[in-house]
């Protein structure tokens, strides 16, 4: 912050350079198209965003269908919230985490029973969101073939939004997506013993 | 990925280190609390994580105070779809991006009756999650006094989360939160010409 910020004159030309940035860079954006979103990195936030879009698609009198690929617990918030909501497909693929089942075969049948399942989302008639939640993870452990996978994105209905989330995306799927965050971890409560609260982490 | 990944009995050692190590993390976090977090960056999530959080938080029963400090558009879709939910108390701070205002006055003192309204959601009979959002813009703009709100929130009842969005977070909010997380744009889809989609951006 410079040390004019509270001149009133000066903040409003500041202000007036920035809405008029922000004006030429939406005059350069009047595409309207389905985006695929890669939600990634070890911080906090990744399936908690795609939740909010939900909720933002629900709000606009759209549809979402929710695959959870990875789920670690019984009973989550957001499970509770969403199942139930008018215009919500909510799916679960396996039992618990992979690491707790160390069955690999019973894992790859689930993921791809799973992957069938989202994959009859990508039509047109769809869900206006499609959200992959862990998709990543199954990915590393080599669950889903990858190459099918971003076929199936590819050919997908041309304003359908997908939305993927979980820690190490593949590259490949990285160069196929509209927008990428990385969310890096600073600091996780976790870490200073404060164990996954409800509303928050599940 | 190892080239041992598929074979079922590695693949079975790797899961049950795995397990192993997050039941070792999982003792050591027991405590239970209500935790600070901030999502600050310039990537895709921050303010859609939060709502997420908010579909937990209800899942659960329990209640959210959602505070917009900078709202961009008129109707958003989160708007449309939790405000009238039980539970929730939405409001919206001012009039539309700071920079299309330009008038620091009137922001300033917009920006303090919004911290009024959610420091009283800061008690006990306040709700479970409490959500800032772009709260981060506000104190850039020093619309806010950072003490103020760092005192506000350090008296905070114990069980109480709290949520604050916004590209820049300042270091000393940074320094008080449990849990931060810092979200960088890998892409967007904005850059390539595709304007804010409903559903996924408001």
């Amino acid at each position: 912050m410079r040390e004019d910020a509270k001149d009133p004159q000066r903040h409003a030309a500041r202000m007036e350079r920035k809405r008029a940035v922000m004006e030429e860079r939406r005059s350069r954006a009047q595409q309207d198209r389905g985006v695929l979103l890669v939600l990634t990195g070890s911080g906090k936030g990744k399936s908690s965003s795609a939740l909010g879009m939900v909720a933002r698609t629900l709000g606009h009198g759209r549809t979402a269908g929710v695959m959870q690929f990875i789920k670690g617990r019984q009973a989550t918030g957001e499970e509770a919230f969403f199942r139930d909501q008018p215009g919500v497909d909510w799916q679960v693929m396996g039992e618990g985490f992979t690491w707790e089942t160390a069955d690999r075969e019973r894992d790859v049948a689930a993921a791809q029973a799973a992957w069938r399942a989202a994959r009859g989302w990508l039509c047109e008639q769809g869900p206006s969101l499609v959200v992959l939640d862990e998709l990543c993870t199954v990915l590393r452990y080599e669950y889903l073939e990858l190459g099918e996978v971003l076929d199936d994105l590819s050919r997908r209905p041309y304003g359908q939004h997908v939305v993927v989330t979980g820690r190490y995306a593949p590259q490949p799927l990285i160069d196929a997506a509209d927008t990428v965050s990385e969310i890096a971890s600073a600091r996780h409560a976790f870490e200073a013993g404060v164990r996954a609260q409800p509303g928050i982490e599940w």
